[in-house]
């Protein structure tokens, strides 16, 4: 068993903010993150791999492979986008770091076993001081 | 003559776009930056300052100072907002990065002036892949 | 289930050096690090917590609350200080990498759980060629 | 328990190929990967050691013993060499980095027990955007 | 004026070596990186442009359309390729970083100029430890 | 004419201090930098030199003659050492970034010109935020 990462990058716009609250509580809890009229950021994306080493190739997984589907499911639909009000799989959902990696997760899982790997874990790094991991 | 240089970041969303151009237009000019619900960067700004060495200090200018300078000029009005709406010293113009560096010269270069440096370089990141310079 | 994780900078001083031992024993185990007069580093601390997403804030833990812990109780301690002899909490311990790591993890664990998360992992960088990771 | 990990650099040509493939098959699997004249790229191998703290030192592991380890077994073996022709302990295998990774493992894994810790995770860099881990 | 740049990567295989030299000194003065068998590491290529700023767009020049001209004059003939044997624009010179900047800079500075900028820096980064910079 | 560039990394500990201002005016000049037990970075150096590319190597200079003369005359004499105490070409200076990079010109000129090159510049990182650059 082994452990293959691919980094890929996303620049998106996005707003932290309750709907249920007003804007005194969300300012409270998210801070500047809460501007109405948005913020962004360059997004780090790594998918992390796991499986065994075929011997054909000495891969894992095919990383161009990867990479297409990365492109396919994740970066053609929130790349240079608005998260809150763009990409269709947060519809509804609060813009965080973590709620985006978790739905990036749901997006990639079964085009990863499809691949013929197992997905192991989405890390998201937002800026150079904060990134969040998930492992499903 | 000696140059040091203070890094600073801000988190913003911005959008590419000539009012008088149609969105076709814009789209073939700016491509996915023109996108109409905004995108966004963490910017790196690098600001460069020269000047004589003080042998009381070894300081050339004292960067707690500049670091003040910056966050009052340029990051409070800038970081986590949007740069073609929330940002006074960019009302009118293009959110490109190159107008944006040359604003930001504007805002600092009296107040170096004042804290006994010349303004050399103002170098603001975008992404990994692309930054300005500016030297006025 | 979700890992965020928060990284701070501090630079401090240290020296690595057991009392009991003289100074060409010390010499012989810790090399250049056990210099009399000190040396220094710029240290990177990533803390990773984790948790459940809190569905009204998309959060784990909100990330401005745990950098002011962070910061009361171990960056205001240590940053620009002497490790030796200025640290608290280092008080009578060895000024290694991997002991302030575990020094650090005491200091925030009950804090991290006041917050709502549970303290994941401490990393504390050294250079860009070393770094330790302590889970508990 | 406490994990530390040692960076070390090398510099290395390799080609991806499977001697039982045509060449319109090894370009269709490996891309550019296969060009018979040979590409390189500069590796970051990411060791990490686990064990308890020696309290007379504050180490795991001395790190600069671990370094000399890389050095003889890894290092000189490979730096500014081709990996599918120069390298003894890649004889006969792919010169994929998931098969880098693993042969590094058994290069390294008897030595670190024997100055005192355990191997726990072979990280190896190929490019900004994809490395794998092995973790025995 | 202004100054943007534009970041490329490349991977590609190399060998210093003279060929007028026996192999004695040409690893007294090449060292490690004479290697018969070629090395190779990851290039990071940064063009840097001057000129004015478009007032209808904010721009010195359209960063796709520079990209798509390094693309074509400079990574495609070199991305995971060999240096010394694949490369139409450096057959018959050295394979040295100071040499490829040169010849990358010929194969610009014509296409920067017709579109509508003025080729002002080739950076090229061999390793994290050495780089180059020629300007014309 | 092309410009090369040597990193090299030096960790140390120094503190800012006039000794003819009492406690209360240093803390208030040089702020935490002003502490008494010292503090310490990890000091990135970048040697830039410039001359004309010899057609027998493809070099302007043999960069390991480079790093070789940076090794004796500054890292050997700074590396895990406190520059106020222990470093003989700063005896009787001002520990900042700026007279440390102007004190390490001094110490590399006349070497580089013996090398066959000019020096152009010293660049000196303190930390990520603040670096100087001196140009003679």
């Amino acid at each position: 068993m082994i452990h293959i990462t691919r980094r890929e990058l996303f620049c998106a716009a996005h707003m932290l903010r309750n709907e249920n609250w007003d804007d005194k509580k969300n300012l409270e809890v998210f801070g500047k993150c809460s501007n109405p009229n948005w913020h962004g950021h360059n997004f780090e994306l790594f998918i992390t791999v796991k499986g065994e080493v075929n011997p054909l190739t000495g891969f894992v997984i095919n990383l161009k492979e990867l990479s297409n589907l990365i492109e396919k499911k994740v970066i053609q639909k929130i790349d240079h986008k608005n998260i809150n009000l763009d990409v269709d799989f947060m519809a509804g959902k609060m813009a965080s770091t973590e709620v985006l990696a978790i739905a990036i997760w749901e997006q990639l899982e079964a085009g990863v076993l499809e691949l013929g790997g197992i997905l192991h874990c989405v890390k998201l790094q937002e800026t150079e001081n904060n990134f969040v991991e998930y492992y499903g």
